[in-house]
This record gives structure tokens, sequence and C-alpha cells, in this order.
């Protein structure tokens, strides 16, 4: 930790700001008491009357009134300051507060027009709030400002420092709850700042909201001595200011104090950002001290302002308030009585004018334009997009001189296009690659050629790839690595998260609430698109050869297609040359999350860089050159392969096939985009049923061999001719069978191997199972074979580690350019 | 924080015993590097040649001697202080010492013969380490002693205390690896001492191991200032205590500093367990101060005792360290003589006679019996299980005079069980109910008269069921719930985990590991059946009224049925009474993963005791009161239903049937055990196709209502004769249409209301179509209906909100006993 002295920073406010600034928090607070529980007298113009309730009152309160008062500085310290800024509103519930003042300060109004900043504007505003088919109590996407709806705690800290990362004139407040504090992503993400580029990125400034309780209990950091919060926070590498509130204070006191607290944050800020940009080299470079960055610890009680007391039972300061501190208000005239002496409490008739506008000293402290905390730019990250400069494919792809003749590593060849890729964003840093530590494990180390690893914690001698400067992320949490790429890719930048596909799972519930963002944000207007999330999935189930069955689980893709087709896509390019053109593709796309899952080990180049990018754009096809069949007559089967292993496992039993059954006519099928196996009517990329029954047939038999859960292509094709089980489809895959094994026995513990595939076609295919009882016996011989192989040798058997493709084309002569 | 003078423990390890230690370590660190590369001449008893390394080699170094050194110095605390302990091992790939620890003390031998304690037995223990179809590099279930296989990183501590909880008398040990101290569920972990009991808890003694490097990167711990990290853990409420060793250590100090290091930690462990435990009123009752628990921080280099340097390149104290330290050994003459004398630097012949057996000064730190780490019954916790007193249902059931009649909440209902349940263990504490802050919310609350919550942190005046010895744990982190869960039942206790549907999802990735888990384990003999893990997924996707679409999301059930079939069980009891049948029986079960989703809010009454009992047992059933089929004749139509939603949308569908199409024969299906949808032969509670088809018939529709995604039930089915949707089921479920909004709107917009259900009958029932156009043409009023009455009233129309079933009996005068 650092010994400067610390800055003491003098805030006098004047009286009339002091009231400035009061106006503005009492008129959040009346407008989002009054989303709560008004459907007419909106300005309580006259007395309230039951007939002005909703009929069904839902909404929370408990967090409102500190969001609000953070609201308030915060535009205060934009303002004086001059300064751009975001906020990321971290508590659950809090929605009336920010739509409260994103009305006040006009953006509500200008973005959707029936939420005027007038009585009309107002009512519209109170009566959607938490209504069936209305507004959210979340900050979803319709909310001016916000980039999270904090329905699921826990990631307002990663967003934030997601959104700082090369914002260097960026101020990102992250309001953190008390309660989502408790979440394990939250807490990871304090550590966030030891990635956090002073020269580069801009600052992030926690506010932690200790307002005490949960919905029914109290928070673990409000009941923990203070000296221990102290050193946590401290321990977490922030210099921690504090603002108490208690229910009897004077807001006054509580507004010098909140503004003394921002003002010395943003001179601790500045001066840090100061230091590092302009100061010498050492400072520069990034190799000086790191700084503890500020943060305010803001302790409030929940539900402040509200009742303190109803029927006998303590409201304000307590759990009680979380959601309806007063109900039965239509009903009960002495509850209807309570209501209205607390919203007027606000007095505001001070506010607003007869015709609901605010009046001039409530919006004193609100900045103009663009720096209004509902018309950040920042905020609509789409406005600030811009398309990346792509590689050519042309100098990353591998040559294949003939289908299946070489190998690569898809992914090596991958952080060679990202190596450039980040050559070529390096003066713009609008592109990142996020990772849990396992940038060399999975082989896109390339990428190091052009940056290093964000690293602003001590470096020693002898480490590699690190640097102050970097733009590759790694963290061992894959909560950080998605929470700081949505935020990211909300304010407008690009980014690819690369992980052990088993451990996508560890986000599961942070990706499928990303989806919903972008589901409910492709239905608000004012949303521009923004670059999709993009997964790279490697070190897959299918070869974990150390790691074993902890290792294997191919379930991320299901779990990512139960959710909004719109939003989702899922590809397995079958190779080197794929990976690029399918990588390539959904770096250009918007408003989607792109699962892309590949091995890094060596892999056979079925494609050619053209045939991969026709492929790929196609999303399935037949790979004639792979089979039998015969021009213009439908196949005796189909083999089908999505993945690289099945692809493989498929070829070679292709191969089987056409030595030992040479008079079967064979089709080869490789699905590289999944969601083609679904119908037009339930996925935007499925294929119409003409084209699907052109590919499958509408009655042969169809041997899938894919890369996860078998029962998943059933699901996706479950509506075609031949897609029950009963029907022609008969589907290979992952089957939970996994422990630390070589790559051949894991496809034989699950039933997916080339010998078993050949076995299906012998058992499926009519009239062949009598025919072919002598070839059907020979690969049930070839598994028991090596089933003793690898218990006496310990590794593949040659016939298998060394088997190499050969097509029809070779045996005929046919050269493939 | 406390300010008693620190403890200061004079730890004087004589001379031979230093030696002695470091002869266990030593012992430890030679058999885990063998483990590594031997297949041969496991005592080196002649030179090392190629033929006497593995062919493949596979296997983890880096963290492997501190591990050991844990090992070695537990060892000497349980012997000295005659404790019992347990330890787990967080750490990724450290089976190697953990293993080496078992064999050496002997009860790796004891539980698997062929690992006897001697020359056979360790070259068993080196030829079968990280090898196909051999032991995996992780603690899996396998190795002795440990409850936690680390393979997925991050739930070390949670285990910890999960396994510490109601056994006053055990230390349990957690090595915290400074790579896993970087997820957010960890992270979370620390603040699980506010929920440690010293009167009826056990202690957890976290051992931070910062040996620098993950994979291919620094850790942020071991890169922060020495003051940040000692406020850091300070500020978590520890009392940290350091060991520090470098690559030039003498190994007799670090091991006097660890001594003293495990010694001064137990002190204040004792100190504070026997105040709490014997002091005044005060202490006992928990009112008494929160004291800071010790930990140990020990930073060691990763790879230590390793190669220092290899081709010029540093190993030792570096992330190269990882993996093989040497490799290329087999085939490189140089590499081979490095590694034989890293592996003579360790001295074998003074650990090992010359038939393998350990010397006896290598086991004089070793405790005896079921005290030594690998023999611990809490490691193999079914030693130790008891079945639970579970109470009569008949005292909770609630009256079902007729089916149908009256509503409860079936949560409530449970909550009163599982106050039953409490009290009954009140003295065993070997129950718990975990869960994210959301008891109350879930409707569980009278759970509160028989225990509070666990609270050790400060309590105010007003708070309500907080008590220092309660056994309802609640914190806002579902990882928190999951892994203390996991912890408790694998050391042989029992549990609920009640959590919102949706934020199940945030677990995915835990749950498919401890479903792995229990795979693994039933493959190991010696391993004891655990109680079952119980999930109660509730506040689920169609009751989300004011929380909206972050809250809807049923595919947790999707994630979970995609594990192992012998493991994983999902019930969807669709009223209060079959819930409690439902939880009676998950309770009773053992070594599964069980998933009930029941809604919260008042729901029709739709069986008595006995017949839920009886419906539950089947898993599925007829509900013949429900329909109108004819006895002896296939129905015209069968309309299935799982989930409390689905079943009160298809009796009604139903009863509209009755009314407007009253010739037509309509059976009624409830499904509780969706697995009894599969064949037997992909699930154990897959029922036989002919009884499917019995129940469902082979040919006439099947409207299908299901409480999730609807594609899961073709998953399950599609074997079936009908099961592809050519065929005749046809499914409604959850599609992603959500928002905040009403119960019926809800089922509305995804398509699974009563109207839909009758139209979806009317299409799919041959003849029907023609014939019924104006009933039809009614239900889509009803629906066009619906959806102006909510824009307008913001409630749902009075036909839905106050419908109630009447069935045929009731209109034949027919009673219900």
């Amino acid at each position: 930790m650092h010994t400067d002295a610390p800055l003491t920073t003098l805030t006098t406010l004047t009286d009339a700001e002091t009231q400035g600034l009061d106006a503005h928090w009492r008129a959040l607070n009346y407008l989002s008491a009054c989303q709560l529980y008004l459907r007419d007298n909106p300005l309580l113009t006259e007395p309230l009357r039951p007939e002005h309730i909703k009929p069904r009152l839902l909404g929370h309160w408990g967090t409102v009134p500190g969001l609000g008062l953070v609201y308030t500085h915060l535009n205060r310290l934009v303002r004086a300051r001059g300064r751009d800024a975001l906020c990321v509103w971290g508590p659950g519930h809090g929605a009336a507060a920010v739509l409260a003042g994103a009305w006040l300060e006009g953006t509500y109004g200008e973005l959707e027009p029936d939420r005027s900043r007038d009585a009309a504007g107002m009512l519209r505003l109170f009566r959607d709030f938490s209504q069936p088919g209305g507004v959210p109590s979340h900050t979803a996407p319709g909310v001016p400002g916000s980039i999270q709806e904090g329905g699921e705690l826990g990631y307002s800290l990663a967003h934030a420092y997601g959104a700082a990362f090369d914002n260097p004139d960026l101020l990102v407040c992250a309001v953190v709850g008390d309660g989502e504090a408790e979440t394990g992503p939250l807490a990871a993400s304090w550590h966030a700042d030891k990635f956090l580029d002073p020269v580069h990125d801009g600052a992030v400034l926690p506010v932690l909201h200790l307002n005490g309780y949960k919905i029914a209990n109290p928070t673990v950091l409000s009941r923990i001595p203070e000296d221990e919060l102290d050193a946590l926070l401290r321990g977490y590498g922030h210099e921690p200011l504090y603002v108490t509130a208690t229910p009897g204070s004077d807001p006054a006191d509580v507004h010098r104090a909140m503004a003394a607290a921002f003002d010395g944050a943003l001179d601790r800020i500045e001066r840090y950002q100061r230091e590092a940009r302009e100061g010498g080299k050492e400072a520069r470079e990034g190799a000086g001290p790191r700084r503890p960055w500020p943060m305010v610890v803001l302790r409030a009680p929940k539900g402040w302002t509200g009742p303190h007391e109803v029927d006998g039972k303590q409201i304000e300061d307590t759990w009680r308030a979380h959601q309806i501190p007063v109900s039965g208000v239509r009903e009960d005239p002495e509850k209807l009585g309570e209501l209205e002496r607390w919203l007027r409490s606000y007095r505001p008739e001070e506010l607003f004018d007869d015709d609901g506008r605010p009046r001039e000293h409530v919006l004193e402290c609100v900045p103009e334009g663009d720096r209004r905390l509902g018309a950040s730019p920042h905020a609509n990250g789409g406005r600030l997009l811009r398309e990346l400069p792509l590689p050519a494919l042309e100098e990353h792809a591998v040559p294949v001189e003939a289908h299946g003749r070489g190998t690569h590593e898809p992914t090596r060849a991958l952080g060679g296009l990202l190596r450039e890729l980040m050559s070529a964003t390096e003066g713009r840093r609008d592109f990142r690659l996020f990772g849990p530590d396992e940038t060399d494990s999975n082989h896109l180390q390339d990428v190091y050629d052009a940056t290093p690893r964000t690293w602003q914690a001590r470096q020693l001698e002898g480490d590699e790839h690190l640097g102050p400067h970097g733009r590759v992320l790694e963290v061992l949490s894959e909560h950080l690595c998605q929470g700081w790429l949505e935020g990211y890719l909300l304010t407008g930048r690009h980014g690819l998260f690369a992980s052990y596909e088993a451990f996508a799972h560890v986000v599961d519930s942070m990706a499928g609430q990303h989806v919903k963002w972008l589901h409910s944000a492709r239905e608000v207007a004012w949303r521009r698109p923004v670059a999709s999330l993009n997964y790279l999935l490697t070190s897959h189930a299918w070869r974990q050869d150390h790691n074993g069955f902890s290792h294997q689980d191919p379930g991320f893709i299901d779990h990512v297609m139960n959710k909004s087709p719109e939003v989702v896509r899922v590809y397995l390019p079958p190779d080197t040359n794929t990976l690029l053109a399918v990588a390539d593709h959904v770096l250009r796309t918007r408003d989607t999350v792109n699962v892309v899952v590949a091995g890094k080990q060596p892999c056979f180049d079925w494609l050619g860089l053209e045939e991969a990018r026709a492929h790929c754009a196609r999303g399935l096809g037949v790979w004639d050159w792979a089979g039998t069949e015969r021009h213009g007559q439908e196949p005796d089967v189909v083999l089908a392969c999505a993945g690289d292993v099945p692809t493989q496992e498929t070829l070679a039993a292709s191969a089987l096939l056409r030595e030992h059954l040479p008079g079967l006519s064979v089709r080869v099928v490789n699905v590289v985009d999944i969601a083609r196996l679904m119908p037009l009517t339930a996925h935007p990329h499925g294929l119409p049923d003409a084209e699907f029954d052109a590919v499958f047939t509408r009655d042969r038999p169809v041997v899938f061999a894919y890369h996860g859960y078998p029962w998943l292509i059933h699901r996706l094709a479950y509506r075609r001719a031949g897609g029950s089980a009963t029907g022609p489809l008969h589907v290979r895959g992952y089957r939970e069978m996994g422990t630390t094994t070589t790559p051949f026995d894991m496809v034989v513990r699950n039933d997916l191997d080339r010998y078993r595939l050949v076995m299906d076609v012998i058992d499926r295919t009519p009239g062949l199972a009598t025919r072919a009882t002598a070839v059907r016996q020979r690969m049930e011989d070839m598994r028991t074979r090596h089933r003793s192989w690898i218990r006496e040798h310990g590794t593949d058997m040659p016939e298998v580690a060394g088997w190499t493709w050969s097509g029809p084309e070779e045996e005929s002569g046919a050269t493939h350019t």
C-alpha cells in the first residue's frame, strides 16, 4: 500500500447549491415513490383518493433513495468536473430511481416521447412502472443510461471495469449493493483494479451502498466491525472514503459529505491518471507503483426518507422497506393518509410547476446534452461502434493441397489472426481477448506478439507477456472475463472470450442474462446494435487426455440453444480454415451470442480457404469428395457430422465403408452451424424443409456423429421428416462416459468411434445387416483390439494414431486446387 | 477487529522431530515425482533407463511439494493434538501428493489392496497415475481422504465450511490455491466465517498456498504488496500466520516455521472454541464478540525441490513447473540424468527399505487408525450417515375433500414439514436448509419456529430469526449455498437447497461437477452412499409477476437432465400434497441429485395425501377424475401436463373441452417424475414402452403442457411410438416470451394457456377441425379478450382469476374420500 499523504479535499457547498442538490434528490424520491403507487393525480394537486392508486402494487423502494443520492451527486460531479460519466446500478430493483433521474434530466422523454417532461409524461412514467407488459423494476435495456439489468445480482463491478477499459476519459461509477457484494462474481471483481491501466483506461469509482439489508436479512458487510471493513477494502487495493447517514440525518449534512467524498475521489483519480499519463517514462510505461484507487462507502438506511413505522413495525432502515413500504392503501383510509403524508413530505409543489415541469433549481445540478447520465453514448454502445479492421484470411489460412492431407492446430492459426487484429487495433484499442489463464494452453499465444497480458500488479524478472498496457485480459475467473467482456461490448467495442469448453458452464447464468438483455434491447427502438458476444470454446471434451472427467462437458451449447433464437448461434468448424472463416464471420455480427467450438490439437485440414468460406456461409453441406454416392441418385446412407473429432471419425468410417462395403453409396454431410438443423420457423438460420430433405434425404438412414450430447440433434431436427429416433436419424455423441484417457479411447467409450459408426450403418441400412455380418464382426474386433492395446500400452493403437485420410479422389487421381 | 494480545506460540521441534518431518515430506515428494514418470524401477535400485519411463508423460508437479508440506504438518498436528482432521485440497492437479500421503500412511493399501505399502504397491501407484483409465491427477473420489475433486477450481473453502458445520470436534484444513483464489466462489467463501458457530461447528483452517503461478501466469494475490494482502485477510475476519520459503530455504527452517504456524493456529482455535463452549452465558449463546479465526499463508515456490533450471530456463518458482518439469527423458540421456538426479535428491534409500516399505522415522509423524487423513470417516461420509427422522406427512398434508376444491401454497406446507424435521434433528444437528436470502420469499419461513438463520456477525435490535446456533444458512451467494451443502453431504449429513428457479443456473457448473463426483464415486468400492443433493426450485418462471424476464428461466432442469442418468432425478409436483410426498421421498434417497420444482403461490389441491403418495411413487399417472374417457376404450385425445401451472391450464382445458365438445373422450395424464418419459434403457426411472403406450396411447394426439422448455419433452420421449413432432406428441412450454406481467398473461404469451390447449386439441384430433370451428373461434376470442382486459385493467380477467375446477365427479354427484 502507499504512504502518500492523503489528499484532503475541501468541498464547500453554498447553501443554494445544497438546496439545489436536495431539491433534485427529493424530486427523484418523489418520482420513484409515485411510480410504485400512482395511476392518477401525479402532482398531488388534489387529496389522494383510492382510485388514484394502482390496483396491484408491485415494485421496490428499499434501495431507491440511496441510488437517487448517487444520481444527484454524480450529476453534480459531471457538471463540476466536465467529465463523461456512466453509472452501473448494481442493487436489484433500483429502476424507479434511475427512471426518475432520466425523466428529470429529459433524456427519457427524448428517447420515448410519451415520457415527456410534463404531467402527462410523468403519469405515463408512474403508470407503466412494474405493471403488466410495462417497465421492469430492474434497470433493463429500456432504461436510459443502463448497461446492466441487475435482475441477477453480482455483475455491476465487472461491467463497470469492462466499460472503463480503453475509455481513458470516462468515469464509470459502480453502485455495489451490499446484497450483491455477497455473491462470488462481485467478490472476485474487487481485484479487477490490478487490471486497470491508468494510462489507457478510464476510472472506476465503486460506491459500496451499505443499506444493511437484503430481502429479509441483514447483509454481511454492513455487520462487520468498521475497522474490518476498512481493512478489507484497503486489501482490495482501494482507499475508502466514507459517507454515513441515519434515519435522522440532516440531508444538508449528507449532501455536503457526499459532495466532499465524490470530489475527494475525483481528485485522487485525476492525480493518479495525470501522473501515469504525463509523468516520466517510468509512470508512462506503467512501471510506477500501483496506487490505491479511491472508492466511496455510502452507509444509508434502506428505505430512507420513506415511512419510518407502519402498523407498529419499523420499516425504514430495516429489510421491511425492500418492496412496498405501505400496502393496503386503496382499502384503508389510514394507510392512504400515511402514503399521502409520505409523498407530500418531498414537497412536490416546490419541485414541479403546475404542468408537471421540473422547476429550475431542481435541474441546477443536471449536466447538458450527452453528459446527462441517461444520454451517455457509452451506455448505448452501438452509437460508438466501429467496424473491426479484420485481416485478410488468406494470410492465415493453411494450405490444403488435398482434402485431409495435412494437419494443423486450428486455434493456433486463429492466434495468428488475432495477433494481426490486435496490431490493426493498436491505436483504436477497441478489441480485446479475454480468458482465464488459458491463452497459452489454448494455443492462441501468437497474439502476444502484438500485445501482452494486462498486468498492473508487481512484475518479476522472468515474467513473460505481461505488461501494463496489454489487451489480453487473463484472470482465473470466468465470471470476471464474461462480466468485463459484456461491459466492453455494451459500451461499443469488440471482443472474444476463449475458454475451456467445460468451464463455460461457470458463466451459464451470465450468458443467459446477456441473451435476455440482447433479446429485450432489440425491442427498444433507440438501442443501437452492439458487437456480438463471441465465445471460443476449446480444450474440449474429446481432448482432455490428462484432465479427465471434470473437464469433459459439452453442455454449454445446449444451454445457449435454449435461449432466444434471434440471439443465439452455435458453430462447430471441423478444421483450421473453417475456424478462420467462422471467426471472421462472428466478429462482424451484431446483437447475437456466438458460440464457436474448436480444438487446439492437430486436426486434419479438410477444406481449403475458399471451400471453408463457402461451407461456413452455407452452414452445412455435402462433402461429395468424402462420400461414394453416385450423381443423381439418392445415397444408401448419410454419414453426418458436426465438430472436429466427430468429423474425423466420420471420415474414417466413410473410408472403412468404401474399403469393406464398396457397393454402398455413402453421402457425407458436415454441419458447421447447428441451427441449420432447425426449421426456419424456429430459428432464423433454420433450413427450409425442402433443402433439409435434399441434404439429408427423407428416408435414408442418417448416422450423425455429433460433438456434444446426442439428444440435442434430435431436439433440433425433431420436426424434420426423419427426425425421430424411430425414424432414420441416429445420433452418436458424448454420453458422460469420460475419464483420463487417450483421444481414441474417449470416442470408443462414448460409441462415437469409426468402427461403431460403421456398425450403425450396417445395423440401420435395410438389407445390410445380413449381407455384412463379417464386416460388422471385424469392426467389433477392432474395438476389442483397441481395449486390450490401450490396457497394455497406454496409447492408441497404430492404425488409429497413424491413420490418414485418402479419399476416392486420390484413388481416381483427381487433384484438389 | 479484536485487540487481544496475540498468542505467541513457542514450538520447539527437536532435531529428530525435524528430521522425521523432513523424511515424511521427502517421501511424499519422491512418491509424487515418481508418479509422473516411472513405470518401473520404483526404488531406483538400478540406474534409471528409458524403459523405466512411462511412454506418455501426463501429470502435474507445480503444486505438489506445497501440498506435501501441508500433509506432513497436518499429520504432526493431528498426532500432537489428538484431533480429528480432514483436509480439502483446493489447488488443481494436486492428487499425486495426496495419493502419496495416503499410500505412505497405509490407507490407500487398505482401501485398494493392490496399492499395498511395498514395492509392488508403489509401482502400481506410479503406473496408474494420470494414465488412460487410471487415476486422475485431481483429487477425485478414488483418492482417500478427498471430498472434492478440484478439477474445476474455486470450491475448496466452501466445501471445508460445509464439512465443519455441526462437526464440533473436527478440524478442517482447506488448502486454497492462489489460482483458485481468483475465482468468484472462492472470493465469496472467505466471508463464510460469519456463519461458523464456535459452539456447534468445527474449525476451518485455511492455508493460502501462494506459489505464485497458475498455468502460465502469475497470480494476483502473490503479486500485491504484503501489507495489502495482510489487510485483505484481516478484512475477511482472519488472523494470518505467515510461513515463507524460497528455492534456497533450508527445509529444517521451513519445518520449524510450519510447525509453529500450525501450533499457533490451533492454540487460537482451541482458545476460541473453549471460550465459546465453556465460557459464561454470553459466550455460550454466541453473543460474545466474534474473534478472528487464524489462517496460514504459505508462500512457497511452485515446483519447489524440483529441477531449478532445464534447457537454460528456470523451472522451479515459475509457471513452467506447472506440469512435467523435465520432458523428453526417454529420448534424451541428459534429461534422463537430470530426472535421476532430481529423484535421488530425495534419498529414497533413506526413506524405504529394500521391499519398498517406509522406514520407521518416515512414519513418525503419521497418526493412527481413523485419525489418518486418508482414513477419516468424515471424508467417506456415508460411514457416518444416519437415516433422517422424517415427520409423518399426515400432519402436514392439506385436506382435500374433492379434487381441486381448495388451494394452498405448496412451499408453505413444506416449511411446516421442515420445521418439524429441524426440531427432530435438534440434538443430532445433521440436517440444514440452505438458500440465498429467500427462505421467507419462498414461503418456507415456518422453519424459523424451530431454528433461526445462522449469524455470527453483529446483531441489532429488531433482527428476526437470526441466531448464532441456527441451522438455516442464508447468504446471497448460490455458490456458497451449493458449496456448503456439498461439503455437508459428503461428510455424512443431509440438506436441502431452496432457490429461485432461474438462479439455479448460477451453480450449473458446480451441480455438474457434483453429479460427476457421485457418478465416479459409485465406481469406488469403498465409498459409502451419501445423502442426495436436493434442490427445491421455487419462485419459478411462471410466477415472476414483478421480477420479470431476468427471473424466468426453467433451464436448470435441462442442464441436469444432460448428466449421468444414474444420478439425476427431476420432479414436478403439481400440488401441495404431492410436493410433500416428493420431499419425503428425495430426503430418503442416496447418491443422487434431485431437482424438485414447485410453486410458492396458492395452487389447487388436486390430490389427497394417499393419492399424492401413490402418484409420486408411480411418477406419472392418468387422472381419470379429470378426464372424460370411457372405460375400456382409448380416448380421442390425451392432455398431458407436468408442473403446477401447466397442470392448472390443462385441467381448465379439460373442463372447457367437456363443456364445449361433450362427445370428445379426453384422458388427462400428469407427470411428476419426468425421467419416466425416457426409455428404461436410458434412465433407471424410464417406463417400459408397453406401459408408456398404455398411458399415452400409441397414436392418439397428445397435447403436453410442460413447465419448462418444450423440446425437453421431445428429447425425453423421442424414442417412443408417438415421440416425434411429426407424430402425435405436441408440447407447449416456456419459450422465452417473458416479461413483468400477470400469471395468465405469461401462459398466453407462451401459448400454454387453456384456450390454446383446446385449440391444439381441435387442430390435432382427426376430424375435429371442421366440426369445431365455432369452439376454436371462441377460444381465439378469449385470448383476444384477455389481451385487451389486461391492457385496460392490469389484472387477469375474472373468468381466469376466479376460475375453479369442477370435475365430472361433482357433476355426477360422486364424492372423493
